[in-house]
């Protein structure tokens, strides 16, 4: 890294101007513009159909980005809800049958995903009107999305409310579904095979090429290169 | 997309085979191989040095690849911290001061980032053990990553003790700094030009390419494509 142009592009980035906002620009500013830049600010972000199914059998699919790790063991994976004042399917489906699923999105079908955030009728299954396809495995009362490569089904573990009334889903993984080219002997899964994309911001989408992978990290590996 | 190899495609990743594993055989499962399986599924995650300051004004760095956005009025972002029955220096820090920074990494500085994670005695500071620069601006009594061409300060909102004994803590952005080049006049910052990396797993590293932005989703869009 401390090659020479590495350290060229440091010092060049560092003599750039930026752009500063403070809490009160923060506050006053515009509110599309507001929507953009907190929602840029924080890196990229995982991009999920989370599946869900109604007391009465109706599948329902929703786009989330806030799909966050949480722990291993036990597996819990959480994400954040938007304000339970309006119809919210996935929220409400979840807490009636307490199951759901996450379905990573990759390149083949990301405009089928970011279709799936159209707000749709209760009674009609975004599966059906964006063109993805239901899937039902080991009795799990969810529907997983068959175009999915990588996807695992959760049982509601927690749900908090937050103080902006978003509510945080907390879920315990029950069981988990990968394609058998994807995964090593070491349980690592190369996403960038799998040409899973990410997200920023609202509305943008990417691909990923590897950089790579780095061992685990010790005082005494410190170079400071 | 619904183009003759995009059909292929997905007809092909159908017919393959897919590992399952039931909650037993995770819970079951050797723990190295669950760590990398559950890290994996939830697809790519932020990258971000959090930067904090004791009360002494001991500086420290931590990297955390669980950051999410909440909402952007009020601008809230969320990250989860391992069960504090060790020493927790971020957390600890947040406690403390109240304050903290989020930077997000990119290709030029990435190793220096990963080698954030590595146990430091509490009297060294990050910064100078793995080659980064703190910054300090605006009176916030937390370091900046000046290496960081986007990054913002947080005030904690709030902490939540979770099941697994994770703490996740929220906090509201009261600052960003963004390099002037990387955001445009409707506020979209451009992540893949600014080279931020993403990552998953615990260990692997990617830069991105743009494959699109999106239009506001309508029901009425919809073409099954």
């Amino acid at each position: 890294m401390a090659d020479g142009l590495s350290t060229f592009v440091l010092k060049y980035s560092n003599s750039m101007n930026y752009k500063s906002f403070s809490n009160q620009e923060i506050v006053d500013m515009d509110n599309r513009y507001r929507i953009q830049l907190i929602n840029s600010i924080g890196g990229f972000k995982s991009i999920c159909l989370i599946g869900t199914q109604n007391d009465e059998g109706q599948n329902n699919l929703g786009i989330f980005n806030s799909v966050f790790h949480i722990g291993s063991a036990p597996a819990l994976y959480g994400f954040c809800c938007r304000p339970a004042d309006r119809e919210r399917h996935t929220l409400e489906n979840i807490m009636e049958t307490g199951v759901y699923t996450m379905n990573q999105v990759d390149e083949s079908f990301y405009k089928q995903a970011h279709q799936a955030s159209a707000k749709y009728p209760r009674e009609l299954s975004e599966f059906d009107q964006v063109g993805l396809t239901p899937q039902f495995e080991h009795d799990i009362k969810a529907p997983f999305v068959q175009e999915a490569k990588i996807k695992f089904a959760l049982e509601l573990e927690d749900d908090l409310l937050l103080s902006n009334k978003n509510t945080l889903v907390i879920g315990k993984v029950v069981h988990v579904l990968v394609r058998e080219d994807l995964i090593d002997e070491k349980g690592y899964i190369d996403l960038a095979a799998a040409n899973t994309i990410t997200g920023s911001g609202c509305d943008a989408y990417y691909t990923t090429d590897t950089l790579g992978r780095m061992p685990y990290a010790r005082p005494e590996n410190t170079d400071k290169k």
